[in-house]
């Protein structure tokens, strides 16, 4: 990443009166948190403080594995192996399938995350031809909130190449259509991955994969050496406010909350910045659009950004090639509500006025 | 890891009344509970549940640097790198190091982890010689429990290698003693390592690392890459523990609570097992022993533990050399106390007799 962007983020997340555009952050409001602090409160008295087992907690591994059951896959708990998060979980599928000097497939525009590891573990990102193994977001993608077609989820299954299959936006399609996971189709080769912290909230840092059978042991081994467990507690409290039954419900308020911001960001977008190329997002956080303008420093325009009190993500960070060409940006919407939403995009109106002027 | 003795492992976890000299538990009676809870519900109003950033949160690395440079170290918090424990840490450090084909210096008998990690990162773990870098577990090692000798740390100091410095049990050496740390002296090839897991307990999975500054910003993407951050809602949970000032009485409870548990466990060895090699420990968890006995098959050792109900930690986990060979083990007593020692110790004289006869 360029040093002068993650310097103007850090400076963008502490400025008073600023609109995250950027950061792609879950809307702090949705975090149960009452029904977290009484999930703690039983946890704190369990084992929640002591060591677990790499794979994580039995009853966590069992929710899991039955979601992914009632959605048509063959997946049993012992199949599960509990991560820090779902960068964790794609670190290990990267090491499993073994990336280094490999292409590896992904959407033209995908999370930056994955990417970068990618890269760093020797790999080029490349949009078709041979490949390694294929990365894709189904359900919602990052940064487009689009869903997989049928015809490219038939190629991607046709292809025969290993596939990581990252669901972290899964859940948040805004029509809560779920459809069957590509592990059910292709368990031998799907390196499933998962996560809470899109649906329910990033700080307790428990994502999930679910590699072949044939790799298990090894995904074992590898997420030992990485950090021997994910968090005892973590895990606790997420089983104990699993066990409350509102995870359904909370899904269900979540979708109703983003849908509403994202209509909210699209029709400011089109209001505010008619000429911007976007594709309406069908869930997750954000809106993938891109600008005409062309040679813009990314780190400038984020500097005039923060200067009027608007952020967002540049183009680059998402894109196969990291290309900074032409201007483009990701605009979460998921921790801005109702007149926040248009603000910030009149305010980035200002930013692209003053680039283009 | 051989899978009958981490089958063994689970079986003897999950056994009534197997009283563990294996697993290396902290003691759950010593987690402060009710200050932790305490700390949940402060922390869960806060950005406990929220994404972080990579390097972590600010009052706690400012926590860990703060008492670096109570022992003589120049350490700023923005020199700390939060983990996700200390088995992360040392992973970072690894790969900060560059270990491919490579020679690691290791005392004769280990931490399992690293060695595991080493190993699998394409290294030869050796006990001298030329080494691309040596790992060393100051204060009290693990399995032994003993101190850093001056010449050996003068020598490790002399010999220009990077040094991957593991204080995962310094701050419980029995007798309160904390030397200045490695990093004081060799800043620039230190990597030092640290953690709650011990000190405090295992479930939050936080512990540090503290780079030479010419690697901070490798260490920092290689962490981002692992898994984003460490936990928010643990780091919060902690800075709300740290608050309340009882780190330090607690870290005296503990050290009194392991002193008198060692004690009695080598009192025991003396009395029941006066034939086996140990040596005293100054601090730590276990004691580490040696037997005469050659050419036994280890997972049948743990296996009639098991059935006699006791457990042990196998040797040839925790040898440079991965060796079998004579039979030895790794005895913790952290978890165990008072007559529980005793009659456990008693337990293992009847399996040594057993494999004698």
């Amino acid at each position: 990443m360029d040093p002068r962007i993650d310097r103007l983020q850090r400076i963008s997340a502490r400025r008073k009166g600023l609109l995250p555009l950027g950061g792609g952050l879950p809307a702090a409001e949705l975090f149960p948190r009452r029904l977290l602090a009484g999930a703690f409160r039983s946890a704190v008295s369990s084992e929640a403080l002591q060591y677990g087992w790499p794979e994580g907690n039995e009853r966590l591994r069992a929710f899991i594995a039955e979601r992914l059951v009632t959605r048509g896959a063959r997946v049993a708990a012992s199949d599960v192996i509990v991560t820090s998060g779902a960068q964790q979980a794609i670190a290990i599928a990267a090491d499993l399938v073994g990336l280094n000097g490999a292409r590896v497939g992904v959407d033209p525009v995908t999370y930056p995350g994955a990417l970068d590891l990618f890269r760093a573990r020797g790999a080029t990102t490349v949009t078709g031809g041979d490949v390694a193994c294929w990365y894709v977001v189904p359900g919602a993608s990052n940064p487009r909130g689009t869903g997989l077609s049928s015809a490219r989820r038939d190629a991607l299954l046709a292809s025969g190449a290993p596939l990581v299959v990252d669901e972290a936006y899964a859940e948040l399609r805004f029509d809560g259509r779920l459809e069957p996971p590509l592990v059910a189709t292709a368990p031998d080769r799907v390196l499933h991955v998962g996560t809470f912290s899109k649906t329910l909230c990033p700080g307790l840092r428990v994502g999930w994969l679910v590699p072949p059978r044939a790799l298990l042991e090894e995904a074992l081994r590898l997420k030992r050496e990485a950090d021997l467990q994910a968090g005892s507690l973590a895990q606790a409290v997420l089983e104990a406010y699993l066990d409350t039954g509102d995870f359904d419900a909370h899904l269900s308020r979540a979708r109703a909350t983003y849908a509403a911001r994202a209509a909210r960001l699209v029709r400011a977008i089109r209001r505010e910045l008619p000429a911007l190329r976007l594709v309406t997002p069908e869930g997750g956080f954000a809106v993938f659009v891109e600008t005409d303008l062309h040679g813009i420093d990314e780190a400038r325009a984020l500097a005039i950004a923060t200067e009027v009190g608007v952020s967002f993500d540049p183009a680059s960070a998402f894109r196969a090639s990291g290309s900074t060409e032409p201007l483009g940006m990701r605009l979460s919407c998921s921790s801005l509500s109702g007149v926040a939403i248009d603000e910030a995009v009149r305010r980035l109106a200002r930013v692209l006025r003053e680039l283009a002027g």
